[in-house]
């Protein structure tokens, strides 16, 4: 039968134990003379997924979010959260104990202002905050008349009696034929693009990427966590626990860099400041320990971008033909989860855990599924209306007549897929079909779009919203985030929103993902992931590019209100269809394959 | 005849003297031990029409463009420029004494860090540059190894013998029912929206703004410089030329303010900072001077924006009121204009500066011009193929077969205009037509647009594009500024560019005014102004937004290719010339009323 192996349905942690915790925290507090402590959900590295013994956040408050800080003073105590989890977070935590407080109403940083005693002294871990965090924390700090002192071990670590050890995953090299290019080259790409005399790799994609190597430290995500120093000269040296590398892949890290445990790095940063030499550090990874490190020896560092984020973006040839690969693969898996959906949804007892079970069983079908890309969204219903919801035994809903919303993804060794598509169970109301056709509309925009180079997607982001807004409508999430290349579901810098200021450049792959949100009602999204690639315009003046759409997968036509859709909108939808329908057809079952034809067949004139 | 009293077609300046003017300021430096200097195109509130007394720049280099930066070294001498003026600077200025570099080559910074020697005095006017303008000097300065100077004088102020005195125009009240609230509640709102002790407003928009009077010391604005302090609690003082104010409006000034000299602003400025008082500065208007003054003394000086700068944007009741008014008026100018124009043109002999004195002739005719709101663009052929083009005796061109693009504005007391009309002569080709008509569709776009509340300009700059970038086209600037009400024509915070970060709110005014240029060939583009206005969506669950157009003159049929509009896009049109008829004929004389009557008529069924 289906089960889910990569991601569970638990709910991981309770409120019972949060007064007792926070007690045994401020104890240690007191120990140390320090009058407040910060937590933020991070690991040292900034990542989105942190390994199990960095989940503090959670063991201390049990506020499971993806996001959030935990302030303790000795009289008070608030957890913050964003939008997503104002609704969430007091159901996981104990309100006699934390306060929760949404972002929206005070920041961090504002509350402390306000409840920092005078002469009070504020701990925070510095190597989970970056530098510009820690110059907020500071301003703050100040602003109450208290001070900030850097901790350089975590409190909570002391009073956590079975706390995980750090993951230790053996580190696997990515074949150059997936990666399209060998590390020795990147590395030389990398270190003719410093200004600064070295690069410190913080951000484990990145490292990742640079050295051809995946791991498996954290969950979803094939990531190894480690370090690399680059320096303009070339050399370079990795950052890992040697109990990741077999002899094997020792023997080939060595050829490329020096290899040295993750504890020597601080010191390695302290000789490079006492040499007086200059260190970029990526700002939005690399935490405070390290940046001090090298400053208090005296060295010069400078705050920016890692460079590595840029190149990474831009997909080679054979990234792109990996993608392309794996989206064909997966196209499969959700096309015989389509077909059983309709078919078993219809029957009126399909749950939402059992339809995620089984969308990861057919997956993991194809034989190649490295992971899930990330927890699959399974909500019927009103659950669909949080763009983020988790089903859990808890939350696990009956999946009624209406509409229902799967928002999943599959790591494979060639390539990173994420899809969404929201699908009819018995005849969608009027409304649910005019909401959806407007987002359909506004998936298309983007999917057709052309426009200059140099345009950002903050400059497309409305293309996708417009035929919302027409009916008054919106949605409050981007369009579309990065995707990485067998490595992160969520990849910057490129993203299609209004925040997204970098140009957009042939090679980068992103999601295309409308949506509409009906608050207790329902939830639409159509995601497809779709690659920046050049266009000629006969008769242009200007360089233009365009996406070409990697998912493959029907679009409900259930859904679909025919009529609102354009001559080209509709030609658009005929055409993608026909080539899911092409490229898959020949890799299904008889009776899969009946269904696709039928789900992919034109949608009727007007 | 026709005739232009505010315009000037001459050319100002000639490069002949910048040699001899290098010379003397290099022995002027040497005199106060400086090894280089900076002249900046800017006054002291960086304004966009800087009185001739400030006019620095193009005293020493010849240059006259809106904006540019000379540095000058004791071996070299640069002059940075924008795109707009890379082909006119170099013939302006002297190229043997002057080396003209385009700012997308090198920034002023990055050119003074590379020819800065080491230990070199590089000396800057303290009233000319702003605190974040002079961090990014002291930062090229230091990593040249030179120190960077504050000059309280220029030292070109005293090798220009002939330098004009600063301007002392009347101030006038600016009355109520045009500026729709009383000068003494606007400033206790400014007062109640502070954090710091006081508001220095350096910012002389916002001082007209705040105060409600206006002035005449630059062109075509009605700007009286001056300066004002507001206090926390309500308490102000105008810094003004006692010469500017007759009794009686320095009588109803002296009820809203202390009354104080220009030169007694710093000494203000460190008494306060004596006091250990905290000042908010106008981070894009305030000079380092005056942060200084402050700073120096133990003052606080708060860095930011001037809060009067997002009141002024969005106009009240009256205000608007105003511009409806003022761009009927326009609107009867216009159209006598382009009545004039197709007959004049028609014959072949009509040159640029004809049409630009015939356009002002026809505004005076009104009775109510007090200035033209910028010189008139008024551009042939292929001179409009830059959109910031400026007839001169010596450029200008007869208005030949093709088309020709009239950008202008009006200042009335009760609004402030800007419109762009391009026009046939003859038939236009097939080409220009296909063009015109993708910038009309971009124009529609925009003046159509549905958007929710919180939507910025930068997120809607692509809708003015879509058609042309269809087509492989696009052009190289923002498709709309913010205006003033009877203050400047480009006013901020709002703006419909890549760049406009700012909310859009209801009140707020804006070019609408997407463009094509073919270098060498010709330009086109349209504008009108529009205001943002609540919409009511039946159904929908957003607060919307779009825009009222303000502007009243017929777009040129001739140049549409009625093929290429939708169904709405036509009914725009037909809609916007029938308002323009219905509002605009019984303002206008028999033979202008046919030839609107035919401008206006509905566009031909596809």
């Amino acid at each position: 039968m289906f089960e889910s192996r990569f991601q569970s349905f638990e709910e991981t942690t309770d409120p019972s134990q949060g007064a007792a915790r926070l007690a045994a925290l401020r104890a240690e507090l007191a120990r140390r003379g320090l009058d407040g402590f910060v937590a933020p959900r991070a690991d040292e590295h900034q990542n989105e997924y942190a390994p199990a013994n960095a989940e503090r956040l959670a063991w201390l408050t049990g506020f499971t979010g993806s996001a959030g800080v935990v302030i303790a003073l000795g009289d008070a105590a608030a957890l913050f959260v964003d939008g997503r989890y104002t609704l969430q977070a007091p159901q996981q935590v104990d309100g006699r104990a934390f306060t929760v407080v949404p972002l929206a109403e005070a920041s961090p940083e504002k509350w402390l202002e306000k409840h920092l005693r005078k002469g009070a002294r504020f701990g925070y871990d510095s190597s989970l905050h970056t530098p510009a965090q820690v110059g907020r924390l500071e301003k703050a700090v100040a602003a109450a008349g208290g001070e900030l002192v850097a901790c350089d071990d975590n409190p909570i670590d002391v009073i956590w009696p079975d706390r995980p050890g750090a993951p230790c995953a053996p580190v696997r090299l990515y074949p150059t034929r997936y990666a399209g290019e060998a590390a020795d080259r990147k590395i030389a790409r990398v270190a003719a693009a410093l200004g600064a005399d070295a690069l410190l790799v913080s951000d484990p994609h990145a490292m990742a990427w640079a050295f051809n190597i995946r791991g498996g430290d954290v969950a979803h995500t094939p990531l190894p966590l480690g370090y690399a120093l680059i320096e303009k000269n070339g050399a370079a040296r990795l950052y890992l626990d040697a109990a990741k590398l077999d002899a094997e892949t020792a023997q080939a890290l060595g050829k490329l860099a020096t290899l040295r445990a993750p504890g020597d790095l601080v010191a390695d940063l302290r000789a490079m400041g006492q040499g007086g030499r200059s260190v970029r550090f990526d700002s939005a990874t690399a935490s405070m320990r390290l940046v001090l490190a090298l400053r208090a020896a005296g060295g010069k560092d400078e705050l920016g971008e890692d460079p590595i984020a840029a190149m990474k973006a831009r997909k080679n040839a054979a990234e792109l033909k990996g993608a392309r690969a794996a989206h064909v693969r997966d196209g499969v898996a959700m096309v015989r989860f389509l077909a059983w959906f309709a078919a078993a949804a219809a029957k009126g007892r399909l749950t939402e855990i059992e339809a995620a079970q089984a969308l990861e069983t057919f997956r993991r079908d194809t034989g190649k599924l490295a992971d899930i890309s990330f927890p699959t969204i399974s909500a019927a219903g009103a659950n669909a209306a949080s763009p983020h919801y988790r089903v859990t035994e808890q939350s696990n809903a009956r999946i009624a007549r209406g509409i229902y919303l799967v928002d999943s993804g599959a790591q494979y060794l060639d390539g990173t897929t994420d899809i969404t598509r929201t699908l009819a169970v018995g005849t969608p109301s009027a409304e649910m079909r005019d909401r959806f056709t407007r987002v359909l509309k506004g998936h298309i925009a983007i999917a057709r779009a052309l426009f200059p180079k140099g345009t950002s997607g903050a400059q497309i982001d409305a293309l996708a919203r417009l035929p919302l807004w027409e009916a008054g409508l919106d949605f409050d999430h981007g369009v579309g985030h990065g995707v990485g290349a067998y490595l992160s579901v969520h990849e910057g810098p490129q993203r299609i929103s209004k925040l997204g200021h970098v140009a957009l450049e042939p090679g980068m792959i992103l999601s295309n993902e409308p949506g509409y949100y009906k608050a207790g009602a329902y939830g639409i999204r159509i995601e497809n992931l779709i690659v920046v690639a050049p266009r000629k315009i006969a008769g242009g003046d200007r360089d233009m590019l365009g996406f070409d759409t990697l998912t493959l997968a029907p679009i409900d036509r259930a859904l679909i209100a025919p009529k609102l859709l354009t001559r080209e909108e509709t030609a658009w939808l005929d055409d993608y269809h026909a080539r899911v329908r092409r490229e898959l057809s020949p890799l299904v079952d008889p009776a899969t394959r009946k269904w696709l034809a039928a789900a992919t067949r034109k949608l009727a004139k007007k």
